[in-house]
This record gives C-alpha cells, sequence and structure tokens, in this order.
C-alpha cells in the first residue's frame, strides 16, 4: 500500500484504508478514546484510538494503517480510525522543547542547542521551506537570462577584502583564509561567462555579537558584463527579487500560512532615490558618509507612504566609503555608481557597477594608501579584457529574516555560526 | 539599439543593423580584406573590416555595430560588414594560451595558472555549462519529489568522519574544522524535512596527489527518510542521475556539441549486482574488501557488454569496509545496505541506508573501537526519532570530468585546490 502524505488526507475515500508515516506530535488521552497527531512533512492528521491504548512517545516515527473516515471536527475533514500503529524507530526521549504547542515558548539558546528538534515544529520547519522557494524562484530567474551557476573556491590565498575579518587555516602547513565573499572570481569569471550566479557559504569573523551577524552565511551572488551603468545590474536584481518572491509564493504557499506572513510585492519599477536625497528624507546632516539603520527605517517608511513599496533603492553612495572596487561615477567621482535595496527598511543587498580597467584598479589601491602585493593577482585579472560589469549578493538569510520578522537572524538559520556558537 | 548575441546572427535579416558585444577572438590580416571574429557567451560570429583596419589585441572586449550580411563561407551563414568597432575596455595583453585555436596545446599547470582566461576557450568553458545544466537537472528532479533544499555549515566543533584529513580553522582563537561532508546534518535534517538535499563544497585535507582527488570540490548532497531499505535510495538516485542528464541534454546542447561527448542514457532499471558477484565478475579473490578501480572498470565492460548500460550499480560492501553509519543488511550482517553507481568504469556515488536507532549507534561505535566523546552530538540525535532513512552524495567535478572524459579532474574544476595549488 502506498504512503498517504497527511495533506492529501482529506481526499482519501471515506472507508479506504490508508498508510500514513511520521511522528507521533501528540497523544491525548480522553477518557472514552484516544488521540493520536501524526506529523509529517506535509502537515498534520488526526488518529482515533480506543481509550488506554498505548502509543510511543512524542517525536517517534511511525506508520499508521487504518480507515480514512470523515469527521467534521478532525482537520481536514478527515481522520484515521481503526488504525494500527506500528514504531518504525526506537521510542523518542521527550524533546527539550513541546513541539505540539501552537508556539514555542523556549528561549534561543535552548532553541539553538536543540536545533535539530526544535526546527520540525511546523512553523519553525516554514522558514526553510521559505528559503528553498525563495533559492528556486532566485535560479529561474537567472537561469531564463542565460546565466551561468558556478561555484568558486572557500580556500583562498589570500584575505583580499579586509583582513582583520578572516579565518585562517592550517592548508597543509601553511596558511589560507576562508573567503569572505566570491567577489575576486566572480567578477573574472564575467570574463569567462559574461553572466554568473553563485549560491554558497561565505565565512566572516565578526568578532562581534549582534541579531543581524553571522560568522557563516548563505550569500546569493551576481555578476553581470557588457552593462551600461549600475543601472541594469539593478535591473537584474528587482527582476531576482521578483523571482524569489514569486517562487515563495509558488512553492511556499503553505509555509506561508503557516508562518501568517505578508509577502511583498515587487514593483515593476523600485522608487530610487539618490544617496543625498536619501539623507535628506532621513533627516540625516547632508555630510553623513553612510546610511545608518535608523537612517534605513526611515527610507523604509518613505517608500511605504510615497510609493505603496515595501523596497526602495538607494543609490550613489560616497565612493569613498565603499568597497575600493565599486566604480566611481564618471561626472563626479566622490559618488560611485552603487546601490543599496531597502526591504522593509533594513538594507537587504548591496552592489554596484565595478570597475574593469587595470589602471582604474592601481590608481584606486595607491589613493586609499591599500599595499598592491594581496591585490596582484585579483587586479592583474584585468589586463585579460574584462567588459563593464557589476552584481549584487544578497544574504538568504537576512532575506528570510526580514520576510518572516525573526527578531535574530539566529532564528532563520538552521545551525548558526558566530562568536560563542559552533554547534551543533 | 539592443544587442544581438551571436547565436541569434544566422537569424537577423540581411541588411539589419546589428550591435554585438564580446571579445576580439580572433584578427586575420588578408591582403584585401580583415577578419574579426567576436566571441560572445553564445558562440562565435565573423566580422568583415576593410583591409588595414586596427583593431584591438585579442580578448579584448568589444562592441561592435555593423550591418547583417548573408554570405554562405560565414559561420551560420550571416557575417557582419560596414562595421564599426569600439573596445569597451583596456586593450588585453596577450594571454598566455591562444584561445582562438581549436584546441588548447597547453600543459594543465599553464591551463590552471591562468584559468581565468583559458577557460574562455569556447570547448573549455562548455564543461561548466555542462556541470550548471547537470545542477539543473540535479535540483528538478529533487524539487519534484518533494525535497527540501538546505544549507548546513562549513565550520565545525569535531571532525566526525576522519580525524586525519580535515582541514583546522583558527575559530576566534579556538580550533573549528572545514566540515568533509554534509554527513550529520544531512541525517538529522531528516527528522525536520523527511527528504533533504543540498549543493555545496566539501573540505579534504587529503595529502596526495592524484588525478582524482581534490582538497575542495563540490558535493551533491540527498538524504530521505521514511524508506524501506537502500532499495528506495538507489530508486531515487537512479532517478536523479536520468534527471543530471536530461538537464544536460535540455540546458547544454551547444555544450555537448562543442565538446563532442556522448550523452549516456540512463535504464529505466540500472543493473545491480551484489559485492560477492561483483568481485567474481571482475575477476577478484573472493575476500576482496573493496573494488579496486580496476575491478570499476572490468564491471563497467561488463555492464556495457551484457546490458548496453553505462552504469552499474554494486550493493552489499562488507559492512566492516564501510562508513561505520552504514546499515548492515539483517539477513547477515557483515554485508551491508551500502551501494555504489559505476559510471563508464568509475565509482561516481557511494550511498546507503544508515542506521537509525540511537543503541545501533554506539553498539557499533564500540564494536569499531571508536571513543564516544568526538561523536556524542552526532549519536545523541538518533534519541529523538529518525526514522529509516539513507542517502548519497555525488562529487559534481567526477561527474563532469567522467561525463567529457577529462584525464585529470583539476581539467573539470574551475579553480582547483590540492596539496600545491591555493592559486588563483
Amino acid at each position: 500500500m502506498r504512503r498517504t502524505l497527511t495533506s492529501a488526507l482529506p481526499h482519501a475515500t471515506p472507508g479506504e484504508e490508508v498508510r500514513l508515516q511520521g511522528w507521533v506530535h501528540r497523544r491525548r488521552e480522553l477518557a472514552k478514546v484516544t488521540f493520536l497527531v501524526v506529523r509529517d512533512r506535509a502537515g498534520l492528521a488526526q488518529v482515533v484510538l480506543p481509550a488506554g491504548t498505548e502509543l510511543p512517545p512524542e517525536e517517534t516515527p511511525i506508520e499508521v494503517v487504518g480507515t480514512a473516515t470523515a469527521n467534521a471536527q478532525a482537520p481536514g475533514g478527515v481522520e484515521v480510525t481503526d488504525a494500527t500503529v506500528t514504531a518504525l524507530g526506537e521510542a523518542a526521549d521527550t524533546p527539550a522543547v513541546e513541539l505540539w504547542r501552537p508556539t514555542l515558548e523556549t528561549g534561543l539558546p535552548t532553541m539553538l542547542d536543540h536545533a535539530a528538534t526544535t526546527w520540525r515544529h511546523p512553523v519553525q520547519r516554514a522558514k526553510w521551506e521559505v528559503a528553498a522557494a525563495s533559492l528556486r524562484g532566485f535560479r529561474e530567474t537567472l537561469d531564463a537570462q542565460d546565466f551561468t551557476e558556478v561555484h568558486s573556491p572557500k580556500l583562498v590565498e589570500q584575505a583580499t577584502e579586509s583582513g582583520a575579518t578572516v579565518f585562517e587555516v592550517d592548508y597543509f602547513g601553511r596558511p589560507a583564509y576562508l573567503a569572505q565573499s566570491p567577489q575576486f572570481y566572480k567578477q573574472v569569471l564575467v570574463g569567462i561567462f559574461e553572466r554568473v550566479y553563485e549560491v554558497g557559504p561565505v565565512f566572516r569573523a565578526e568578532p562581534h555579537d549582534t541579531v543581524r551577524h553571522l560568522a557563516e552565511y548563505v550569500s546569493l551572488d551576481v555578476e553581470l558584463g557588457f552593462v551600461r551603468d549600475h543601472h541594469e545590474v539593478m535591473e537584474c536584481l528587482r527582476d531576482v527579487v521578483a523571482g524569489m518572491v514569486e517562487g515563495v509564493r509558488r512553492y511556499a504557499g503553505a509555509a506561508v500560512e503557516r508562518l501568517g506572513i505578508d509577502v511583498p510585492d515587487v514593483p515593476e519599477k523600485i522608487p530610487t532615490l539618490h544617496f543625498r536625497d536619501a539623507l535628506e528624507i532621513a533627516g540625516a546632516p547632508s555630510d553623513e558618509p553612510d546610511l545608518s539603520p535608523a537612517h534605513e527605517r526611515a527610507l523604509g517608511e518613505w517608500a511605504m507612504a510615497e510609493h505603496g513599496s515595501d523596497f526602495v533603492f538607494v543609490e550613489g553612495y560616497p565612493t569613498a566609503n565603499r568597497a575600493f572596487y565599486s566604480h566611481p561615477d564618471p561626472e563626479d567621482p566622490r559618488w560611485s555608481r552603487s546601490f543599496d535595496l531597502i526591504f522593509r527598511g533594513i538594507e537587504l543587498v548591496s552592489g554596484a557597477q565595478r570597475m574593469h580597467r587595470y589602471d582604474e584598479y592601481v590608481r584606486t589601491l595607491e589613493q586609499r594608501g591599500y599595499p598592491y602585493a594581496p591585490y596582484a593577482s585579483y587586479v592583474e585579472a584585468f589586463r585579460r579584457g574584462i567588459p563593464p560589469h557589476g552584481g549584487f549578493a544578497i544574504g538568504l538569510e537576512r532575506w528570510v529574516g526580514r520576510l518572516v520578522e525573526a527578531p535574530n537572524i539566529r532564528e532563520v538559520t538552521l545551525f548558526p555560526r558566530d562568536l560563542h556558537r559552533l554547534a551543533p
């Protein structure tokens, strides 16, 4: 007999014999009857058993064979009666959290210590269903636009972006580093594939302990060549975010419902502010070099009030304050062809057109007082003909975190890594 | 004017004005005419210019605006005439390899030293187009079967599988390790999602220097719960490989043609041998504990001769010789519920049903004389109700390497990492 998922049980013919597999989600012993709630990847189902039936403890994997029976009170209108319950593994130890409760009332450290159990909760699990659906939408959008998926090495010889925040690795007796981003690789890969994306881990030895930072997270990196300027990169990003939203709607509808979240609409044209105007709207002094979280919140409110948009682009950040490979605005090089995408008041994505000429790189390193040697192999690559290009990076956990309104990014990370946490 | 890809040029209306973007692939100065071959991500196109036209060197990014003109001698039957050529970046330095030659006649070390340029060669680039298409097929197959994509941490506290071959990381002043596989995580994630897959880097501090080993590679990991036995896992793997092949056919047809490779058919039912029979067919002594590369070649030949199949499964490897978490055959625990998939005479995939009971893990660790402490958090997870499950891992580079008949796995790795190589 084939397995019936709990989501298919409401469609079973009454009287039909069915076979469920899943976990003991909850046992309820009443005077005249015992209720068993079975949880599988698709949802929950109710099984009715005689009073006094011995059942294995919560979280034990089981198989239930019984009769599909209409009952308006049961979830989905169908329950299983005349059932035989068989354990498919050992009787589970009582979990540290009560997974059958509608919401978990446990502190975050306990939840993370027991992540492999905690995230079984249907509402908790939904966050990674949303993440997976977002990734499907991300890739579908870029595949349709002729991008090539690549994988760049995570073990690198040089700490290119900023030496202070890299993890050092003992690489066969010599030092190597964990890549902070695929920045170098995705830029040179434009020379091969024109358009590339990568989904992979990035590593930041951030010594601070905040609700927004992780030592390891999943970065969605995109880079495309033959662009006019950063606006073409922003158009691509708009399509990518719209694709991610569409992915969530299409592939994680049930998870969205369980989470009770509001999936945003992505406008055809996302409202766009120059950095100078953004400062003014945020009520910041005109000589601020960057936007603070408070400014970003204000801009999020402005975008919603003025344009009914959950998203707002800020472009033209001060060149001196962006990564050195950002392309300066040719008309006024104090400003750069860079942008951030703010989603509901939080910076979600950073991107830019990059410089593509060797000379510009050499000059910029000099101006910033950076030594040439650590950047040599990166910069030399621009002698081999790299076209105008740009790109962006989306932090997967940050995206999901904002979407589900998680107060701490660790709540949307299966097994977070930070200053204090390296397990499970 | 919109950009025309070289692949679209044959469909342009003769006399139409077109705009190409790409690289100077080759310049040929004849007595009466100058030929320029432009390369973009889609292919090559011929541009005809007056004799003596000054052109930037090979690999310079350019834009060409001109007239589409029918010419039976041109690739695709259409070339560009009356053209203006504009450089889109600096004049490129002469590459270390001549990319316009039909095949590269350079030694592997030179090719790898200049990977960012070497792989621009249309035949070279095709290998990663095949890799990306394989991944699309991999994910499409599993998405359709209700798997959830996950990302497990690469920084881990314990070197679970084998302490000798892990890279150590300085993690905020204490030791951490780079994950050799997501084995532990994918098993416990079965408890959350039932069916999971992950595409990500794995790290092996392999001290040997062979044509088959890398220190970092891309692993395609799959794990599924509620299986009867390993045969259900093998059925899943068969579908996955068929999906990868289908992905290559559908999304990388042009790359397949450039490479001139023979894409295999995956039989509905892949021929399957028990390990004991495999030894006999390979002409090996019946007490051999494992299959050598020569045995695998012999089995590949057998599968082709007897079944016309590029694939053959070997199941039931000796328990003592497989990873400790492999499920022993309940009827004869000397053999395990494990399998390898051999593709054209090379082991491509290893998999198994895993043990799912805490007691079995404790007993197995004892029997093997492994200490409990390093495995504690792994083994403890099985007290929380993990159903019968199994899975497998495919090495992406090994798959592509066998498909394109690369003699060395480094030829199908963008930026390989090994005992000697950490750059570019």
